[in-house]
């Protein structure tokens, strides 16, 4: 493949690895898997999901589930809360899929009995410290209101709680992904306390990527719906839960300019590839990526002196260790892992294998 | 028109009257408009420009000038360092358009003497402050190293110097505006004098959005290439660079829940919608977008106690006071200004108009 603009590499043995192996291990705990595709947003990847057995899916918007529900998918949950206006979609999408919605208040599940062409399985959006949606998990006056709403309703069969434990991303080490994940699970199983005797069988979603890899026992979940683990990213390997032979991902973006004088690499590959994403690096400044170049015949993983330190549009700037200025030149190529491969992938719209073959994502709106 | 999703809303009339207050400050001053077209990136926008008489424009990447040479745009500068890797495009446009380059070392003007099947302008490209590329402009050895190059090769034509002067977007007053864009213009004028008598005419080149906007002097630039202006943003609202009268695109986001009890209300509307840029708010904190939501009829732009406060992928959150929750429910739509429009436009892909036209933008990759 000649490559001579910014171009995103899907590494697709690294990537059926991360599938394959967490497939496995939901497989193992005796939890459904139902993966979150709003990272990869690509049927062909989903195929190799089908190929590990999967046939429940997770998608963050309505028209997500479109594009994967014309691909053949089957069983899709969309992980949004239900936007009223797009009843219309919804409803075709019901005639040919199994669709699962999320729901958090009452007003929302009468407007789904009024609506709604036939019945689907509605999850309650419960918020366990994300503070992002969800009713909060001991608010139970909102919890009564909706649990009641969704299981009197014709058109709404009540299947369960689902969280986004959003906050294990935030954590500093794995022992507090584990706490959070654990504090998470603790509400959760109280909420199926509470209403299982009243409602029946109700079950637990739940999983994010950081606890979802380093957790071992998921006792007490019914389903694990994460994500960016298909890809891992710079974000997830700084946080200790992979590491970067996980990450399946890379930007190669061309040099176009040294400057010793600033001790900085100019190339082509700015915030319209990678997106603002940023970690904090060793030396406590934003950090957009870190940098593999080829040095006698191997590809290197740069130290954290050398690193993407800033973007513009197109326009991305690696500080580079004097010492290793030398290893630069204009017209190479270097390789680049992305902080965050989800809004990366989302922007770049398209991945190229290593053997040089295009993967199309789902088209923009 | 019906919005049911986050939908990027262009005010043609606002736009227009951008473009034409521009133009006309261009013209007054009697210096060339060579607007930037990276932040609509969209040939009918292309032709509000046409219809105030511009002909010169600059775009930020080779891709971005193929989409625009086809449209019949044939002055054309990329404003980016010359990758020596896409010389094979760079003559295919070259055959269409009158492509104008940028050069910073001797290295890549002898590529291009070697590579380009014909003469093109090249500008020299100088660092006069924002440290991003560029020669630094008192690094006179390896200016006279480039200049010298791009004078005495075949294929190219040594235009001028252009710098992109972005440190006026991180200035705190319309003061510190203005004199980093003197100070930038004193550096430009003193290369223009130095190598003057040796070439012959050589024009000065700059021109960045906060900068053109609020000064009224131009003596001794040539060309203006300023872009974000054609649609502003709250980043230059709040810099003090225009009114909010003057942004002329708003994301139009449907409401999907609202958590009293955290003073939040959720909108569709996330990272792959507005961008993860910020500007930070009078709480101190990141700040994202301002709402802008009807009331008895009237659209009122709230304070900055109510903002766009967080981002993931899909999901928005507005931070609202307290008395103003009333004002929100679900399925209504409210309008956001974003922070950065070049970054949301080229995120969204097409824009609507008030009138519910759909304009597109160029194709991705």
């Amino acid at each position: 493949m000649n490559i001579i603009r910014p171009t995103l590499i899907l590494d697709e043995a690294v990537c059926r690895n991360n599938i394959r192996r967490m497939a496995q291990k939901a497989a193992g705990l005796g939890v459904r898997f139902r993966p979150h595709f709003k990272t990869h947003q690509s049927v062909k990847v989903g195929e190799w999901f089908r190929d590990e057995g999967v046939t429940a899916i997770t998608v963050s918007s309505v028209q997500m589930a479109e594009y994967f529900a014309a691909a053949g998918w089957k069983d899709i949950t969309i992980a949004f809360p239900v936007n009223i206006l797009e009843i219309e979609p919804i409803n075709r999408l019901t005639k040919f899929s199994k669709i699962n919605l999320l729901v958090e208040n009452a007003e929302v599940v009468n407007f789904l009995n009024d609506q709604l062409d036939s019945p689907v399985d509605v999850w309650v959006k419960i918020d366990t410290g994300y503070n992002r949606t969800g009713i909060g998990a001991t608010d139970f006056v909102l919890a009564d209101a909706v649990v009641k709403a969704a299981a009197g309703s014709a058109k709404t069969n009540l299947k369960g709680f689902l969280t986004h434990s959003g906050q294990t991303y935030q954590a500093n080490s794995i022992d507090e992904i584990m706490r959070r994940h654990f504090d998470s699970l603790l509400k959760m199983k109280n909420l199926k306390n509470r209403y299982g005797g009243m409602y029946g069988n109700l079950e637990i979603s739940m999983g994010d990527t950081p606890a979802a890899s380093v957790c071992e026992n998921f006792s007490g979940v019914d389903e694990l719906r994460l994500g960016n683990f298909v890809f891992y990213d710079l974000m997830q390997q700084n946080h200790g839960v992979c590491s970067f032979n996980d990450i399946a991902v890379k930007m190669v973006c061309p040099v176009v300019a040294i400057h010793p004088s600033r001790n900085e690499v100019v190339v082509h590959g700015g915030a319209v590839h990678f997106s603002k994403d940023y970690i904090l690096n060793t030396d406590g400044k934003k950090m957009f990526g870190r940098i593999i170049i080829e040095k006698e015949g191997q590809k290197v993983l740069m130290d954290t002196m050398n690193y993407l330190s800033a973007l513009s549009q197109e326009h991305g700037i690696l500080k580079v260790a004097q010492s290793q200025l030398q290893n630069f030149y204009v017209g190479q190529l270097v390789e680049i892992y992305p902080v965050h491969s989800c809004l990366t992938a989302n922007l770049m719209g398209h991945y190229y294998t290593t053997t040089g073959e295009r993967i199309e994502m789902m088209p923009k709106f």
